[in-house]
Parts: C-alpha cells; structure tokens; sequence
C-alpha cells in the first residue's frame, strides 16, 4: 500500500480527493493537515468521511509518506516551502495549485506582476494533464495538477491545433462553472444570497489566472470570459473557433481520434452536445461539435467536466495511479 | 411627505424596505446608514437601487426625519442607544430586532440569559402585528416589528386560541425558511457550497430566540423546529395542533373569520395548502387546512409567508402607514 | 379606464402580465382565456392572484375591450385569426409570438422554411422595442413584442452600430437563459430533474429563431449560442465584438448616449458587469462594458434583462402605456 | 458472475441502479428494458452511462437472468404479470413498488380501496429492509424494496419500540424530500418553474401510500406531512415523539446500539443533527437526536437518507448482495 499524505483535507477538493483514496485498493491515508479544524477529526466536520485525525501542517511527518497532495488556497505562504521539503525528502507531489504550471519563469512574472517562487522546481514539474503528458507523468517527482477552466479549453482544442486545422489564433472561450471552483472560504461572492438564482460573469477578457496554461498547451491566444453558474459543481465552456475555411465536420471529428483510447474523455455523436448533468459526479470530459458555417470554418465546442472530479481531485488520482504504477482508472470507474 | 431614516440599509430587509419606500408616494427617504458601505452609493451596492448615500450611524441627522427604520444585525450594540435618542428627539421607530418584542422584563431575562438592556422602553413598545394590535400601532412611538418565523405561527394559531378551539395546549411548529432569514453577514452555514442542494434542521425543541414571542401571542406551549432550505426568500410552517375532540372543519375555518377583512391574510379553501411561491414577492400570509383525524382534534395547518415582506420590511411598512395615517395598503399592492 | 383583454392568462408572461395589470391605476382586465383552466378562476390557479374568471377563446368578447395581449404559445393555431379579428373590429393589439417581428415575408419564410401566415398584416405591425420605435408604437395598432434573447442583444449592439463603431459585422452572442424562458407546458427539458443544477447549450450556431430579428434590427450577421440556466428567471448575455481598432472605452461609453433618458437601460459604471440578481423582479437592462485588447478593437459587453418583465410583459405594459397615452413608466417602477 | 435484468431503466431509479452495478465486481447485466427509449441504447439518453441496448418488456429474456431488478412506475399494469412469470421461471426479484410491502392483504384493501392484486405471492414476500429481516432477505425469492420516506420513519422509530421507550403510540413524521422521488414522469407539480426556488406540504395526515408500511413495522400510529424540496435527491425527516417520562439522552442513544455493526446506519454524537448534503450520493441513513423536554419524554428526532440510493436502487443493491452471497456491502462503499 502507498502512503499517502493531503495538505488541505476540509476545502472541497480536499473532501473529494478523501472520497476517491478511500475507495482505492492500493493505498493508505498516513495524514490529512487542517487549518483552523486541526485537532478534530475528519467525521467531525462531514459526518459521512472517515474518521481520519487532522493535524496542522506542523504536525505532518513527511517522512511516514511516499506521495502528497497540497490542496491549499491559492497564494498560500506555507505551499512553497513545503514542496521542497517534501521534494528533498524523496517524497513525491501533486500540486493543486497554479504555482508550477507555466513552464516559462519570464511568462509567470509577466502574466502574475511577480518573479516566480522557486523557478529552480519548474525543470521538475510536469504539467498534470494525462491525455497529454502520460510517459511524463509517470516519471515526475512534481506534478502541477491541471486547472479546471484549462482543462475544458485545451482538450477541446488541443486535438484541432495539433491536426492543424485552426485558421484564426484567436479563439474565444466563454466557461461556466459551479460556485465550487471558488472553494470553502468565505466571501461576499459566494455567500448563499449573492450566488443562489443568479449568474455572473466576472475576470473577463484577458485577465484570468487561469489564461496562462490554456494558451501555454494550446498555443493560441484566448480571449477567456469565465461566468459563475448557481450550482456546486461542474463547468461548462462553449467554444468559438474558425477553422480553415471549408473543413468538414468529418474532418474535425476525426481529429480527436486522437482521444479514442481515452477512459475519460468522450465525444459525442454529432447533433448531441454535453449536459452538466451528464458529466456531474463523474470523469468524463464530455466534448460536442456544433458546426455553424463551415463553409467559413465556423464552428462551436461545446466541453463539459466536474471541476471537482476530473477538474481536478479525480485528475490528480488519476496522475497518481501512473506515478504509482496502477491501472491508470484505478478507483475513479 | 413623511421623512424617514433607514439604518442598516445595505442588509437583505433594508434592501427590500427601500425598494418599498421609493414606490411609496408619501414618504421620502432623509438617510440611509451603512457600516462598511458608508462612503458610497446604494447603487455601488445593488446597481438597480436608488442612489442615495450611504452614511455612517454617526452622520445621520434624527432631526431630519419624522420616522425611521432599524434594520441592524441582532444585538448591533448602537441599537438601544439609536433608538433611545430617536424617541428623546421625538422620532418615531420601527425596530426590526428582537429586543422590544417581549412585554414581560422578567421573561426576556429567563429566555435571553441576561436582563433586558432597556425595560423602561418596553410600556411604550408595541407589538408590530397590524392584524392584533393595529389601533395601538397607530399611536405607536415605538413598533417592535414581527418575527418572521413568529408571524408564520401566531396567525394561524391566533385565531384558534381565540375561538377556544384548542385542546392540548402543547402545539408543534416545524418551519423550513429561506436562507435570507439569516442575514447577509457571512458564515459558513450561508456560504454557498453548505446552503446550497441541502436542507438541514437547527436550534430545534425550545432553544430558538423567536419562541419566546410565539409563546407571548398565542398563550401556548410550543415546540418548535425551525429548518433552512436552499432557496432565497419564504418561510413554510406546518402546524400540529389537537383541538376539542369532533371540531368540524367548518368550525375550524369559522374561526379564521376574524381575518375575514385583512388586506394581507388569506385563508385558502378546503383541500389547498399554501406553497411558497404562492407567498414570494407578496405581502399575503396564506393558510391551509387539512382535517387529519377530526374525531380526536387532530389537524394541520400550513401557513406560508415572503419572510422579507410580510415576515420583515413589508409588514414594517404597513405599521408605518398606519402610524403616519396613510390607509395601510398604501405602496404594499 | 382602458379596457383590457388578455389571451393566455395561465402561462408565466400571463402571469406577470396580470400581476402588472392589477397594480395600473388606467386599466381594467375585461377577460382573460385560458385552455384547460376555462371554467376557473385565476386564483384556482395561483391563489394570490386576483379572482378573474377564466374563459375560453370563444367565450372572449372582443367588443368590451381596447386592447390586447395575446400571451399564446409558438404556433397556437389561433393566434393569427384572433389578432385579424381583434383589428377587424377596431381592437389594438400587443403580440407575445414572433409572426410579426420580421418586417420581410421572404425573410421569415427563408428562415422559418414556410410561407409567412398573414403577410397583409406585416405593414400595420410595428417592433415592440420602444428605445428604438417609441413615435411608431404610439400609432401603432399591431405590436410585435421584442423577443427576450433579442433584446439582450439589440439593445447592446445598436447603439454601435448606429455610432460606425463596429468592425467586424460577425459578432458573437453567448446567451444564458432562465427556464421560464421555455414557458409552462410540460417538456422533459424543463422537467426538474433535467433542467435542476445543470446547464447545457441547444440551438446554437445559426438555428434560432430569435435569430431573426436581432439581425434585423442590428444589421449584423450573429453566431448566437442560448443556453438554459437552473434558474427561473432572467438572461444574461456575453457578447464578443470588434469595433474599430483602438476604439477607446470613452468612445464606446459615448455610443450609449443615445440611452442616457431612457427610464429602463442603464450603463454601469467602467469595471462593473451586471448579474441576474441585479435585474430580477425589475423593468431594468442592465449594461457593462469591458475592454479586452482595445488597440484590436477587442470588447466583451454583458447585458442582463428579467425575461419575464423587460423581456415579455413589462415591456408590452410599457408599449401599452405608449398606444394608450399613460406617462411610458405607469405601472412599471 | 450473476446475470442481472432491469425493468424500467431510464427512470432516476433505473439511472442510479445501473451505475452501481456497473461498478459491481459480481455480476454482469443482461438487459435493461425502457418504454419510449426501446430500441436505443442507454448511452442516447444518459451519455455517461453504459452502451447497453434498451428492449421493450416482451424482448427481455427471463431465461438469460439469475435475478431482476424491476424499476416500473407506481401502478404499471405490466408489473404483476412480470414477476409471476420470473417467480415460476425460478428468477428472484427485487420490486421497488409498494405492491408486496403489506404483509396483510386485508390492510392493503383497506388503505388503498381496492383488493390485492395477487395475495397468493404475499407470502414470498420480504420486506426489503436489510437492517430487519436480514436473515429472511438472504432466502428471499421475492422481495419488497423498502419505500424512501418509511424507510426514515423506519430506521429511527423501531430501536425505540424495540427498547420499549414509546410512551405516545401517536408520533409526527414531518418529511422534506428531494423531487427525484416523484420520478421522471411530466408533471405540472415536478415542471423546474412549479418545484423550483419553492417548498410545499401535500398529502398530509394519514393519506400518504407510504404511511402503511411505516405503521406495519413500528407498530405506531403515525401522522405523516411529507414535502416537497427544491433539490434533486435526498429525504429528511423530523420525528416528534414522546417517550417514557423522564427518560435520558443516555438511555435513548443505547436503543441505538442495535444499529452498532450496521454499516449503512450512523448515529450522529449528542449535539450534531445530520444535513442532506451529509447523505447524498452516499449509502448513509444517518440520525441525530434532540432533547427537548426530557423530563415530559419530549424528543425530535433528525434521519437524513438519498432516496435514490439507501431509500431506493443502493438499498436494492444491498439486499442483491445477501441475496446472492456477495459480502453486503460489495460495489455500495
């Protein structure tokens, strides 16, 4: 059995990642760190988890672990030291957050306003997106988790640019997500009467942290409008691309051929296109192909994901079962 | 026109009280207060309300204004002292916190756990339920405005306790509100991933801040289980009550006559039951009846209420007409 | 008082069409139809709504009235025969369906795949957007109520339009939608199961039938993707244009001008984008701007609207008051 | 690998059955039967779930299965017939409807108004409530599925008989359920803009078709108010009892202790009340208790369940597995 180490077990990813390692036949849970809910135990802030104790970040014994998630807000002071450490300790990670995910120092500091924390650790991260990064992942001793807008942005164009069939480099990408994605702490924003039976939209243009790893995996420059739907999880992005003019809906279709073997990617019979629901709760990136004028090569994508899940603590999972050598679909069918 | 004050005005009662006063053609507003807000505009806030000014307690001017509002977070410590200089400079007040609502000091003090911080105000207090004690309400110099959850209990028990109907003198009340109840303050319980998707049961049996005045109304016993839905505005109460053994129906409703001519109760006819969305962005109280066992007394009565209109600052603003001699519908329809 | 004829009284826009009719002081509801719920009254139906008999068709007299609004759903066979009945007998008219918004009967029949129904009329029928047809709706004996999606978009896009502002004549419109929008007959798509805590995209691309008049009245080539939201009322709209290169955002506020007086559109100030919440329950469309890559002409404009009252029936009640000679703002604030 | 026939796949129940088999180490499904959707595969309606074909009930091969799950509508006139024919082609069944849960024809007579359709196979029945008849569900050729809302009047009713503590036979049961459990069948009371951002009480007082098997195993008599919540899944529900004079928290907790090895019954500690998003999309029936007079014997009682899960196809799953040998908590944790 692998063990296991979380860095942030109350905030939601946190709670889902919990969820998915209990299930899995191969490893064992050594610690789970809290903030202000150390002391108490896991059952005492959800009733239906497991009893597991929470300790502070202090309190974690690297040295009683074989891999780690940090699941802590973004920004956190304590997330940097702690992946050297785990590092130099011959402990494997997945990082959750957007620290270690654009390869390029100078595009870091450029698109944050600041030098990057530890650009030393950029040569060892790899970008934690397994449909494109498989052999890499398996190897890495850093794996920077993919973000979960990202996520619906480049598997939905990834497959076009690599087919070489995008004829405009600007691609408007218009995401939806559940209020989720903002996490457990507290905010006007996410307060029950500012987010319930209302929708938003909010970091539009060209803004959004999360811009960097889209534009950086796909190599097109994105105009990005992320919008904040009245539910807990999922996001849905619908995607406008010119093509080269004339290209036939065949023809993209069978560019994501390319996914066919995928366990957890699913493109859809054309005229379907996905539903949250359908994705909710599951793996499954689910992809539709509206063709709008392909005489001009317009056409509309429309992806869907659990933020939660394959956005992100069953993605993380899924680059430990290759790190750790299971089945890549261990525990998360 | 009527000048008024509204302190606390960037809270979801003081929201939906100015909404109100700006339709109302008698009335103007002098002040509107805010704590972190002042500075700005109401529209800063909410961009479809009025521009008016927030300011600071301290900026508010009682010599400007004939009447105002207190819709501050229970126990806001300027309260009384707010209240007691408004009714030194001759202002009139509707307070809409719980302070003023018990006539008896001593049983303020048994429930509450500590003595009432004002008892020489509480003979000038009246009880702000226009259907009980609409002549005193026009004399009023001080409305301790309803409940929202008490309101929703005292009008379908009023009028069985008046009738004599009532057997058993211990009554259960299980009422499911609408998160606005609690405030636009954050917490955890009102962040959106806890609130939302959920129902949940809280302070249940005789523990609830508002029973005391239920209790105070109706003369009876009451066990009551206040729980949270995951919608916005509304509060349902489904009522359990043993009257004189073989009470007809029809004895039962004849009872409701009292309410025969109020513009805002309704009871509706045999085999219908109240739904909230009958009730939201109303100002009507609607009741049902449903015979259980009659024979043994048993019935339940269903009384569904917009808890920020006719449980807060709609039923404010009908106190406020009858105190400043508009007819009492007047911007309420 | 002006006497009034409602056809349609038991779906949402009847709904809040009554709801309007009720609280204005120059009207008087003469009849209102319903199918199945002839034979009632309305509060059967929705019990805080007023006692209105409901007949059928048949049963409305269309000498007791002035005016009316046919609230029926798309393609209810009735409808074209009624409205020529209504105008026959010197009756005006205010329409809720889409058969009289295109002003070309080729151009409905090259979108709609069959021949226009009443083409006599299309001369008598004037748009129903009184920000842009104000003098004609005064005259007017027909009115094409604005379609909800198309307002979200017209009233945006004219103003740049009307100001040489736009570049690219390709503009795309990502709209989302409350389920009301699909009205009040029974679908597996508005079944709450199906329609709760997701989201999803249909008839995107060129296939809408609002699409229509949005081009139109914009003259602009639209790719429009409508989405359905889990909640009940309202749309927000993400629009994405290329306007003149290096368009400054003054340039743009500027174009909105042409809206300053108008009682119900507003410009939020720079930096603020308008949520559902903002505009439920309100006449108000709400407008934000925000530049994306200015020196490429690069913008994202945000427009949220109530369907049910800007969208549908405030804005009919809006035009009434313009045919019937009330202040434009009767009834509505 | 056991072989598995499904009857009514496409409903929630259906939905939530499959998934759980899919992840079923144990057996292997040999067909799914759809009404409307015959002919396609699960994957054109759900596109998550499985490929399987969907046959109509005449194509299902009875011969093919050891076991069947049938999923029917209330009242479905095929249902009878259909476990005849498995019952004498040696086939067990698991039934979700409420057909063979009353052990007493008599007493089904009398609370549904009409005979038993086939009393002969009332003996054969179980009542499929694993926590009770354990033993008996192991032999069983036929067994009843315990209905959602019993089951959480059930599970925290019977310790307290068992224990003898019940001093009023009369106990409130105030249930909340989420609206899967009024199926996927249209209806006016289940369309998003009638059950949406809204609560309400129906079939309050002794009507509820649940309300016999509630009172068959606890023995009590039961006034019973469900409603209906704006969620998808999850029931809970309020107990009102009253125990013997003076009974403890201490002594009412150990009544408890026969649920101690349970693995799907979870006692919360004093001071806790379970919360739907506690138990949805989980096995758990958790329970919470509230004194509130003890020294009168007054006590509410708190039990949280996912209808669709432990109150439906997961509790089905689990009396599958004692059925057929597998350890009782295979593919439910």
């Amino acid at each position: 059995m692998a063990r296991i180490g979380i860095y942030g077990a109350t905030g939601y990813t946190g709670f889902e990642l919990i969820k998915l390692l209990v299930r899995h036949p191969g490893v064992a849970i050594a610690f789970a760190t809290a903030r202000s809910a150390a002391g108490k135990r896991l059952s005492d802030v959800f009733p239906t988890l497991i009893d597991q104790p929470l300790v502070s970040v202090e309190q974690a014994d690297l040295s009683s672990v074989d891999l780690i998630f940090t699941c802590l807000p973004h920004g956190a002071p304590e997330l940097v030291p702690l992946i050297q450490a785990a590092l130099e300790a011959g402990v494997r990670v997945i990082d959750f957050s957007d620290t270690f995910r654009l390869r390029d120092p100078d595009d870091y500091a450029r698109r944050r306003g600041h030098p990057h924390p530890a650009p030393e650790l950029l040569g060892a991260a790899v970008y934690g997106l397994p449909e494109l990064y498989r052999a890499q992942i398996r190897e890495a001793r850093l794996v920077a988790n993919t973000g979960c807008y990202p996520l619906t942005a480049i598997l939905p164009l990834w497959p076009l640019v690599r087919a070489g069939l995008i004829a405009d480099q600007t691609v408007i990408v218009d995401s939806k997500s559940g209020v989720s994605g903002a996490g457990r702490s507290l905010a006007l924003k996410t307060h029950f009467g500012e987010a319930h039976e209302t929708f938003s939209a909010y970091n539009v243009g060209r803004t959004h942290r999360h811009l960097g790893e889209m534009e950086q995996e796909t190599g097109l420059h994105i105009i990005f409008a992320p919008h904040l739907l009245p539910v807990f999880r999922g996001i849905l992005s619908t995607i406008y691309v010119t093509l080269q003019p004339g290209t036939s809906l065949a023809e993209v279709r069978a560019a994501y051929d390319v996914f066919a073997a995928e366990p957890f990617v699913k493109l859809l019979p054309a005229g379907q296109l996905p539903e949250l629901r359908h994705v909710q709760q599951t793996m499954s990136c689910v992809l539709g192909l509206q063709p709008v004028e392909p005489e001009a090569g317009r056409y509309i994508i429309v992806a869907a994901v659990d933020n939660l899940l394959k956005g992100a603590s069953g993605q993380a999972v899924q680059s430990m079962n290759l790190m750790l050598g299971f089945a890549e679909t261990t525990g998360l069918v």
